[in-house]
């Protein structure tokens, strides 16, 4: 799957891609055409994601934050896990492709330890 | 740092740009111009390595495999630890901007454990 191409030109909702996944990082595309996050939504994560924009435009809004953070194409932020954030804005004139890659409490969440303890 | 514009023209040298880093996973941003890996040179990483072509042109050879992997922008491969591999070819007419994301054996080499034995 090319990750710039390959997706459907109309799209009522943001379309998530799995492009890769291993125990200790997991890699997602995801395509917004106009979408924002709803209006006091804020995503909190157990994971932490850094995320690049691959083409488009977008706002995104860290809790506590003074303004948003404009990415364009090349531009990329790291979001701690549990940082509060939203997608305020993508461009509506074209998709915006994202590339996201989760990382740290994937591999071993405190609620589900990767090892079971031996007793 | 925008990976897709932060860089000098002018590059005798590939250049390597460590992006993000953290205990799991390791983000560059190589930029080659008309670079490729030497005659008979192998990358042998005990890292697994999943890269992807964001601007530019190239050509991936896996050892063993018939042809080489042609990866356009959005063109992606994951390469496991220790697959042997080698850019046969990157487009001289402009620079070719790669994203890598190391992952798996950065962690904790088998020849050198995150944490000591505690006796």
């Amino acid at each position: 799957m090319n990750l710039l191409y390959d997706f459907p030109t109309e799209l009522s909702q943001e379309l998530f891609s799995t492009v890769f996944a291993s125990p200790d990082v997991r890699i997602e595309r995801i395509v917004s055409h106009g979408h924002a996050s709803p209006p006091g939504f804020w995503y909190d994560q157990d994971e932490a994601e850094w995320v690049m924009v691959l083409s488009g435009a977008a706002r995104l809004q860290i809790e506590g934050a003074e303004s948003a953070i404009e990415l364009r194409p090349g531009d990329h932020v790291n979001i701690p896990a549990h940082q509060r954030h939203r997608v305020e804005w993508t461009t509506p004139g074209e998709p915006t492709v994202w590339l996201a890659v989760f990382h740290g409490a994937s591999v071993a969440p405190e609620d589900s330890p990767s090892t079971p303890d031996v007793t």
